[in-house]
């Protein structure tokens, strides 16, 4: 087997067999492959696409490379939840903790933020003394204890996922569903769980801003777990504005503790009573979605969520009297308002560009290796459907980076669209395929 | 501008600026584009191509990034002819000295043979002495002496073709039109010639094998060539099977000075003549084709042609000799028929498995280092339309590899397609564009 004909084959629009699949991934790792065949492989896939059959064998490969978490002593149905990525989305830090209150294990490798999109990881870090690099064995032993764990991807699992990860992001070849798809099944496969909610966002500050492409990626994960013998289900929600209104790290981490203790923005509750309760109902607590909206509500109004996420900080190195007082966490020092330069409605958000200006204040990083700030981010004044004042405000700024400010009022007051037309509401959730 | 905005465009079909793709071609140069993204690049080129312009832009950066001869101080038009590659293609060897006898300049930079294909380069390294890596001022003087000089290419002329070329070769990227013609026409045009003749070979032993494929490069090349301020035209010939009878480098080698004494096969003959009139045409020797076949006959006959070779051998070190002693040329040990299993007319010759039994004998490199056998080849003895009987050869393979003969067998008798139906002989030249 050459990668020379596997290259020409997918070129050729043909299908590869598992075993020519395997022989790639196994190249990789092992460093036999070069880049440079690796790259023109995955433009092949970029324009050609793979099967059905392809994509589940490329995951199965990928996950079998590395190392696969045997969960099966902890009893109970394994469920965790992944995000396609937002701005503003801090649904993994209210749901986690809730539905761990209701008795389900949830072991969950997270990621950081890329782009414009924020990250699990980078958000409990925030916490101080939160720890995501424990152990495997510190992992399971946390989820078997508190029933939930939440760590950072270790190069043990799925090991040839951050090269091509890396070799993706310099050569355009992110957008390709297939490759998506592995990535994330194999990652989240690997970590021996049961059952996986897929909140697949769509909208302007979505990975894929057409609904039509976010539907094709939530149909292929959902064919790809299933093929596994998982149960998952995934949820199109909306990410044509931010979730919620914080954006940044420290900022977010104060949102998500605020839905906990009941108060908190509505459509964060909403989205976490709604993927809550289809993680109730994949791990058995619940046979109706109704039911396990109910079960939920309960563990919000008692308090049990929020003490599951005070376990979790504690059970991770954090200091948990932040839940109580947030002047625990460092804060910007520039504090400043973002003011409408017109009278009107909101119309829309561009919340890329939303999510842009938060990373370029220092809550995101543009290169995988740059530092961010904890404290740097954005709280959203005015969402679609909105009315506001010329200058009134749209957003606050939280920076310590004074030079860049200027850029980021510029990319916020471009992000919004207004005039005098009124609007509705998008809705949360578009679909949910199961 | 970063090459990954560059790549992006290109995959989402985009044109690219004169500026972005020279950024490009010098970025592989200095080293400062790695590998994995230029192969990126490649890929989404083949499948999103190349207009016009970004071709004629990318042959200009090619051109640009070495050195550009300056031939303006030799008096005449200097013309250059390319084949794109065939299966026993030794026309260079009987049209350049039968042109240059005519008084037309020839600097001409040849290439090697890879894969099916001979080149013109390892035909005349196996004259005992020829050297074809004369130093670029020994080349010169030799065209302002003689009129003619050949030798191989240099990594001073366009130098990231060889880099282009090594990487796509080993990513499937090799058969896309705007590379192939970017690739061609930047080192014919670093030579500092005035004029072109392209042979572009279609058939079964040809890069392309469907007619409309070949059009499709013969267009493009003359356009970009024509955009050059050259004369530039292309002739459009058959490699349904090998051209004349020799296959390998000495045999070939022999067939072209047959062809230069007036002998040697109908179809050479009739091909050197054709494409060397075009080449007195441009070279402003003769107005019309019919004038320029004259000359080139009378050249022929009155051996002009051929002592022209003697020159050219002669002032690239070669011997001379082996033009009335062929048994100056060293000769295979194995000299042995292959014999047709049917009797029946030769309906059809699968030429690209011609050109791999010959290269698998020794005649040719399947990697760009391998060394080559100077005496392997093959004589054809059957061509199509002949009639064969059973047990009657239809080749004469000579070779130095044993072990390899029983192989190149049966290769070349499954490249004949034999049965009762009588079989006309296809045409030489389906087309001209000028």
């Amino acid at each position: 087997m050459r990668p020379f004909d596997i290259i020409k084959k997918k070129r050729n629009g043909e299908i590869l067999t598992p075993e020519e699949i395997d022989f790639f991934i196994r190249g990789i790792i092992k460093g036999e492959i070069p880049d440079y065949q690796v790259t023109a492989l995955l433009m092949a896939i970029y324009f050609n696409g793979m099967t059905d059959d392809e994509t589940y064998h490329l995951t199965t490969s990928m996950i079998n490379s590395g190392k696969v978490l045997d969960l099966s002593d902890i009893p109970g149905i394994k469920v965790d939840k992944h995000s396609t990525g937002g701005v503003g989305d801090k649904l993994t830090l209210t749901v986690a903790p809730l539905v761990a209150s209701t008795g389900i294990p949830l072991p969950m490798i997270a990621g950081r933020g890329l782009g414009h999109t924020g990250g699990t990881i980078d958000k409990l870090e925030s916490i101080p003394g939160f720890r995501t690099d424990l152990s495997i064995s510190e992992f399971i032993e946390n989820i078997r204890k508190i029933n939930l764990s939440i760590i950072g991807q270790t190069s043990e699992i799925v090991p040839p996922d951050g090269i091509l990860y890396a070799l993706r992001d310099v050569t355009a070849t992110v957008e390709s569903i297939p490759l998506i798809v592995s990535s994330i099944m194999s990652k989240k496969l690997a970590e021996g769980i049961d059952g996986l909610i897929l909140d697949v966002k769509t909208g302007s500050g979505a990975f894929f801003k057409e609904f039509e492409r976010s539907m094709e990626l939530a149909d292929s994960l959902v064919k790809i777990g299933k093929k596994m013998g998982k149960k998952v289900v995934a949820i199109i929600t909306d990410m044509n504005q931010p979730s919620g209104y914080a954006v940044g790290n420290t900022l977010e981490v104060i949102e998500a503790i605020e839905v906990l203790k009941g108060v908190g923005p509505d459509d964060i509750k909403e989205l976490t009573l709604n993927i809550g309760a289809w993680m109730l109902k994949i791990g058995g607590v619940a046979r109706e979605i109704e039911d396990a909206i109910k079960i939920l509500k309960k563990n919000l109004k008692n308090y049990k969520g929020l003490e599951k996420f005070r376990e979790l900080i504690k059970s991770q190195g954090g200091n948990p009297d932040i839940i109580e007082n947030y002047n625990l966490f460092p804060k910007a020092k520039i504090i400043k308002e973002v003011n409408s330069t017109l009278s009107g409605y909101i119309q829309k958000i561009d919340t890329e560009k939303i999510g842009i200006a938060a990373c370029i204040l220092g809550a995101g990083r543009l290169k995988v290796d740059s530092p961010i700030d904890p404290t740097a981010g954005l709280i959203i004044r005015k969402k679609i459907g909105d009315k506001v004042e010329k200058d009134e405000p749209l957003i606050t700024i939280h920076s310590n980076k004074k030079e860049i400010v200027p850029e980021a009022e510029q990319l916020i007051v471009s992000a919004y669209f207004i005039n005098m037309d009124r609007m509705e509401k998008p809705p949360l959730v578009y679909k949910v395929l199961n």
